[in-house]
């Protein structure tokens, strides 16, 4: 691989930094990109410990390899020779334009640019590119160097080469890539949680449920077979019969709201930041959030490692 | 345990089976109706198949003290005695009404009758039960002996009594139950599921996803954390912020369709009934959709092993 182009990250916050890993772990060499000064001072400690992390998981060997493919800059030039360049910086569109000009400026014309934003349709985000054939989103989950999940999504303007060729890359990525070639605002997993919270937010408005009562019922029953099945072949294995019956029945009994529920209005009032501040939906007591963290990195390697024994692939060499 | 009255399952389908193995693994003796011959003949044998599954889990030791324990009878009088009686019959309220009838004629007036149905409101049935007080929902999640979720629901006419009776009941079966006091049409899962549902087929019917997509983003996204989290604590691990932008925004453009979606209508003509005739959203080679069965039974142990180590008391316990 060390004749292959690099690969370009710009912005490394918390997912930048995870998606730098996913990167390293994968075999390419990293060309980061702080635009803000103390993402640069931070983010080479938090790969390090993440990459430390991979290896505590059994995921890869010795770390040394890895962060020599690393470099960080806050000087876009680093992006030359790049073939492709994933930007992760906040949410605002005018900062996104300005990066976008920053990269093409200095990267090939059919350099692929990828946004890793969850919330911007891609057609709106590829306004702001020269030649923007080559732009594209690449979603990824949290984190992203031991989630399978990664969506890749065309604008309008896109040509679906492109897309193609990083839906086979993901696939050395070690992912389960889905590729949408509409842009649909939310993209999937988006717009189906969002379907949740809307539901889910009137039931505990109107005192019908609470949020632990709702948090149950989703662990310990969503939970006990959405990483095997998924929602289409749950329905094939419970027999679809029961479903055209109840579907008509509780459809128009479900919320149409369009409204910021209460309890969240409260939250951004109450400067609330979930277990980033131990205040949340939930009662933290001081530090708490940071064991969460914890938590999840552990269950992370595991959930990750129980979904890898019933990948697609191997699902169906234990059918056969 | 000796002296403990039996409790009384009534109905021995697939669901009325997991049911009768799993109040055996938690030491009661059980009386089971079976309403149907063709049920009286099929259950025992699935019923030890069950407990045999769950020992090669190492849930438990060797069998023959729970078959032991278990007696299957066409004839409701074997009920008389119990405390509790499950019914768990098909979902038409006609039958279900006179399998009350049944079940009152031989019980104590202060035997509580639970129903697991899943999407008749409890205060429905419970118009069609002498003393409606002791009469309560008591929902399962196939298979009921390898599953921690439970919904206990009170009808309007319902004494709480009761229902506390059985929730706490429901942690000597290792369950994680919820109890909700008031009887909402869909219980809580069921809501939030057709909630997906109703977003996922209009995207589907757009051509904006395939089914293979949307189960993929849900088992390698929403699969990654839901055993861990549940909804609201997600939102706090996210830090919330993000969501009161999005929400907005996304709510509006979600479907709000009260019609059976066309695919779903398709299937219902073909006759389709997933992987128990290999004929489903999915398709299938034939005999598949039994492998898909076995599958499923060794997730099951696995995702339960590993929830096992994030149950509410365990992570508190890992976080302090």
């Amino acid at each position: 691989m060390i004749n292959e182009p690099p690969v370009g990250v710009v912005g490394l916050g918390l997912m930048g930094s995870s998606i730098v890993a996913a990167l390293l772990l994968a075999g390419h060499s990293v060309k980061a990109i702080a635009p803000l000064a103390s993402e640069a001072a931070e983010a080479p400690g938090r790969i390090e410990g993440q990459l430390r992390q991979c290896r505590e998981a059994g995921l890869v060997g010795a770390l040394p390899p890895y962060l020599g493919m690393l470099t960080v800059s806050e000087d876009y030039a680093a992006l030359a020779g790049c073939q492709l360049v994933i930007e992760c910086v906040i949410e605002r569109p005018e900062i996104k334009a300005s990066v976008y000009a920053k990269i093409t400026a200095v990267v090939a014309a059919d350099c692929i640019v990828g946004s890793n934003t969850s919330a911007i349709p891609i057609s709106e985000l590829q306004k702001h590119i020269d030649t923007p054939a080559r732009f594209l989103g690449i979603h990824w989950a949290e984190p992203a160097f031991m989630t399978r999940f990664l969506e890749i999504t065309c604008g309008e303007q896109t040509d679906p080469v492109f897309a193609e060729r990083v839906f086979r890359l993901a696939h050395r990525w070690g992912k389960e890539p889905t590729l949408l070639r509409k842009d649909i605002r939310g993209f999937i997993t988006n717009r189906l949680m969002y379907a949740v919270y809307r539901e889910i937010f009137s039931q505990i408005e109107t005192g019908h449920a609470t949020a632990e009562d709702v948090d149950k019922a989703f662990r310990y029953d969503a939970g006990s077979w959405m990483t095997l099945m998924g929602i289409f072949r749950r329905m094939d294995y419970l027999g679809l019969k029961d479903f055209n019956a109840i579907l008509p029945r509780l459809f128009p009994q479900l919320s149409n709201s369009t409204e910021v529920p209460e309890i969240m209005q409260r939250m951004v009032r109450e400067g609330a930041r979930g277990v980033h501040n131990d205040h949340g939906l939930y009662p933290y007591e001081p530090g708490e959030g940071q064991q969460w963290d914890d938590a999840f990195a552990r269950f992370n390697r595991e959930i990750h490692q129980l979904a890898a024994e019933y990948s697609a692939g191997k699902v169906k060499a234990y059918l056969q």
